[in-house]
Formats: C-alpha cells, structure tokens, sequence
C-alpha cells in the first residue's frame, strides 16, 4: 500500500506499533518516557525534571516555495512551528538543534538570511541554537528540533480531553491560510490587510506564554492549530477517546478573511492549517477565568462530546452539521 | 558565493558567527550551553546533569541510494550514526526523535522495514524513540534527533587535544567506504570480506561502550569517524588549535581491503569516512593503559604537533608528506 493511501494517520500508527513491538520494557529511557509518540512534543523524566523535545520540517515544494517566502522568514518558521509544540505542552523552550539538507549551488547569502531568521526568533523566546548538520541534497529541507522542559510534572497533553469541556481556541482562525494565497495568487487586497495575513503565513507567533497560562490555570488538553483546526480537533478526540462539536459561527474569524475570503473563510479556518494557536479544553469555571486572565482572544467553538469517539461535527447555527473538505497528504505536515 | 565554493566548514563557520550575533548573553539557555556548534553533539546543564543532543540527516541521493541499502538497514545506520556522536563526547545515548519526509507513492511495508532497522539498534542501545514528524517530499529524508546524558560533567569534546597527545582510532578505517564501491560497483570478493566491508558500510556498529571507557580512562578529546580519517581529524586540530602528523603505515586496515583494493586502500582509509569509530587523543600513559582495557581493536596512528595550526600531515615510512584526495560538496554531510 501507498503511504499516501494510508494516510499521514494511519502511517503514524502503524510506526507506533513497530516502536512499541520492538522496544524493550526494562530499558531505563522507556520507563522514563512520559509522552511518546502521538503528542506534540515527547516528555521525559530527566532527574526531577521533565524534558520535552519536538522535531519539525520545511520541505521545498511542500512547505514552502521561494516565490512567496524569503530564507529569513523560512528561517523564523522553521523554528516558530517547533516552538508552538512546546507552547501546546505549557512547556519552555531551551534549546534547538538545525539540521539543513542544502543544494549546493545555493547562495551563501541566502542561508546567513535563513539563520537570521531563526537567531531572530530563537533570541526573543530565550532559546539556544545549540547546533545541528548540514548535508548536500536537490532541494532544501530544515529540519529543527526543539528542547525544552517543564516547571513542574504537569503538563498540557492530547489526551486529556473529558466530555463536557468547552472547546476553545486562541487568536484568529484561517489567517494563515488566507495569507498563503494571496502570496500566491497575488490577490489585491487592502495594504494593513495583506500585511497581517501574510504575517500569519510568515512569520507565526507561537503562543508560549499563552500555553504558560493554561498550564497554571489547570487546563489539561492542548494541541497547536498546524494541520487545521479539524485535523487538530481529531488528534485530541483520538487520544482521549472522545468525540467533538464545533459550532461553526462561533469560529474567530479576522474581518479581513470575512471581507476578502467571502466564499471559503469558513473552509479556511476549519482546514487551512498553519495558524499556530492554541487549541485547548477545559470545564466552564476554569474557561471563564482564562478568557479574562490571556492576553490574546480566547473563543470558545464548541464542546467535548460522549458522542462517535474521533469523530469532530462541525454544525451551523440550526444546529445541523455541515461538510468541509479535507486536504490531502500531499502537503501534509505530521507530528508522530 | 554558492554554499560549495564555500565548502562545509566555510559555511558552519559563517552559521556560528550568525547565531552568535543573534544570540541574548543573558539568556540562561545560553548560560547553561556548555558545547555549542562545532563539536559532536550539543551539551547543556540540566538541574545539575549534563544533557546531550545530536542530530543527523541521511538524504536520498546524496547518502543513500535503494539500489544499495534496504529500508531497513537505513533505519538502522540513521539511528547510528547519531548515537556514534553521542559515543563521540562519552555519553549514554536515551531518546531518539525521527522525523521522515517521504513521497506519496512509497510503500507502507518500506517504511515499517525502516523504523524496523531503527527498533532493532534503538532496542540494543537502550534507546526509547519518543516521537517524531513526517512530512511529503519528493525524495525521502530520515532525519533523526537522539538525546543523551553524560554520568558526570566531564565529556569528550574536539577541543581538548595537545601539542605531544598521541592519536588513536578504534577498529579499522576504510571499510565502509570499500564496503560502499563494492554494493555500487558488484565487485567481486570471496563472501567473508563482502560480509565484513558490506556490513561496515550498512550497518555500522556506533562505539558507546567505547566511548564511555575513554571517558573514565581520563581521555579528553575525540570525534567518531564520519567525513573521513583526515576530515575528523582536521576538526580536532581546528577546535584545538594545533597540528597532526599521521603515519600512513600504521593506519589500521582490514586484510580485506588490503586484498580487494590494492591500490586505493590508504585513499579508503584516510577519506573514505563513515567508518563511525572513535578518533581520539591522549598522552603516552593514558594511551598504553587503554590498548590493553578496550574490547576492541586500538592503533595510534600519530601524534598531535604544535606545527600548523588545523593542518593534518600524513607521512610515509620515510617521514615525507604523501598527498590525498579530498571529497567535495556533492556527498557531504557535516555536524554544526
């Protein structure tokens, strides 16, 4: 079977299965092990202290293209996109190590651009680039691992989701998506705009404070919006065996998507993917707290369900559910 | 200028410089970064233990080739040779993350062989693999992250070597490489030494135990073997800031390759690279103590010099220089 038959899920459980078939139960590291496969960022018992670590990629063709992003932008994101999986565990990050597969007739310029671009991010989040690999390859991949570890021995994980719980997102949803089309398509829209959905593209802003807070406010299941507010919804129904409910008009749309994306906002924001915010759920006491206490929109979209475990309805206003449309593996990006 | 006139350690360099401009002194990651680029693996203290991280790409064309390696052989070496870099500064190798970029069209079997080859060596090292990330691409990248500690705070690191330290490597050189011409070209050569070179190349064997002996025998530097005898050697005597002479006779050398390669052995084992054993440097003392504890092969093979700064002179029986041919950019793959 093809992997892109399987699909980017069903390949992850297969992998798990063979990780855990072959894996032996009395090595120290495994009893360690505190998150393995299947969350954002592995977490560990490191003498007292629990270490998460997460690994992600760019791939040219796939993930980027240099008609739409420059190599300092690439740079950011590349490191953004790790350190939103530490902010979807209430972790901080620490450190972070660079591995470039590179064509060689690039210009040296362009990777001193791709490294501004992480030292700019790494800088403001307090994380050290600690080093990394460089290979020759066709085409550029950047793959950045994230280490990080946790105040305490709680943290924010997939499956931890109960039903009941309100579900809640923050910042907007879809801009990114809306962003990376009008980089391509060259769509007119208005200046204030085309900088702020190009932004959500470009230059993400991982949410690590924000998932600080949730941690101390007790929250307990989080993942970061970077396949799509759906997909990401299943991951958390999955792991906790639950089923899901979002009401689509509850949906933080920005008001530019509202104007500029009249057809497919909603489409955008429920599978458009990349928008790196956090998506969590938590009973209403301590939902309401957070929506006073965060320092970015908190909306709650919908709510933990007993009903079809792994399975997410988005409904209307009548209550009545509705169809979106998936995105396949061509482009997909996947935690394991 | 383009990143191969540049050359691999042109490039590091000039990343190093980026990301030290870019870095915030005052941040505590940066306080607690004790090996930053340019050695093996990173190292940073961790509430009082010291933390280890390393991490490698095998890219599809320029490292591995399906005409050659099965999948699960690449599962196999991509976890080794990063546990190598961990053997490399003395460490205890704990966690692994993979992260795989993969075409749509492979087959699921292909990628179960490969995390198959990962379990087997993940398993015999006591190595959990605690997560990872896959992504699409045209052609597959395995890039794999391990994580591991160090019993104290002392390491084995590329900048310890002095003017006097005899140089030492485990086992043999070049056999990988000639293991490598010999799965490319079909050569023929009796089975034992096909085995034996075959092996060498696809399932490289990372020195842990090794390394923690030289820990504990009071060795300072070392590197494993990845670029080339010459190669690892040269980042020795630049991170140490002195010289080496090397004599090629007393290079340690398989029967096999000696047999099969008449020519160009001394060429396989002074550049061949991907041997994955222990380089490593110690005074006269220490050195005749380890030769006679180490469960494997030890030969030196020279002696550090307060000559050239970062210059390798390789020497016949007579004491003159004899020249080498270096690799280039295509098949390159350096630790930053």
């Amino acid at each position: 079977m093809k992997v892109s038959e399987l699909g980017e899920f069903g390949l992850i459980a297969l992998l798990a299965d063979i990780v855990n078939s072959t894996r032996d139960q009395k090595d120290s590291s495994w009893q360690g092990l505190l998150v393995g496969i299947g969350d954002d960022a592995a977490a560990w018992r490191a003498r007292g202290a629990v270490q998460l670590a997460t690994t992600d990629s760019l791939v040219q063709g796939t993930h980027f293209d240099f008609n739409i992003a420059t190599w300092e932008e690439l740079g950011w994101k590349a490191i953004a996109v790790n350190l939103s999986d530490i902010a979807a565990m209430g972790g901080i990050p620490e450190y972070a190590l660079i591995s470039l597969a590179l064509p060689g007739d690039l210009d040296t310029d362009d990777v001193s651009s791709l490294y501004r671009g992480m030292g700019q991010i790494a800088s403001r989040f307090g994380v050290a680039i600690a080093g990394g690999n460089i290979a020759a390859a066709d085409k550029t991949v950047i793959n950045v691992t994230v280490l990080g570890s946790l105040e305490s021995s709680s943290m924010l994980t997939r499956s931890a989701a109960v039903p009941g719980d309100q579900i809640a997102v923050t910042g907007y949803l879809g801009s990114s998506a809306a962003g990376l089309r009008i980089l391509k398509q060259g769509l007119k829209v208005d200046a204030e705009a085309a900088r702020l959905l190009r932004e959500a593209h470009l230059r993400p802003m991982p949410r690590i404070d924000e998932g600080q807070i949730l941690l101390h406010r007790a929250v307990k299941a989080a993942i970061d919006v970077s396949d799509g507010l759906v997909a990401d919804l299943t991951h958390i129904c999955q792991a906790s065996k639950v089923g899901a409910r979002i009401n689509q008009n509850s949906l933080p749309i920005h008001p530019a998507l509202k104007k500029y994306f009249k057809s497919d906002y909603l489409q955008l924001a429920l599978s458009g993917g990349e928008d790196y915010e956090l998506l969590f759920t938590a009973g209403n006491l301590i939902m309401s707290r957070l929506r006073k206490t965060m320092p970015c929109p908190v909306t709650v979209i919908g709510e933990i369900t007993d009903g079809t475990p792994e399975q997410v309805d988005v409904v209307d206003a009548d209550g009545k559910i509705v169809q979106w449309q998936k995105t396949g593996w061509e482009h997909f990006k996947s935690r394991i």
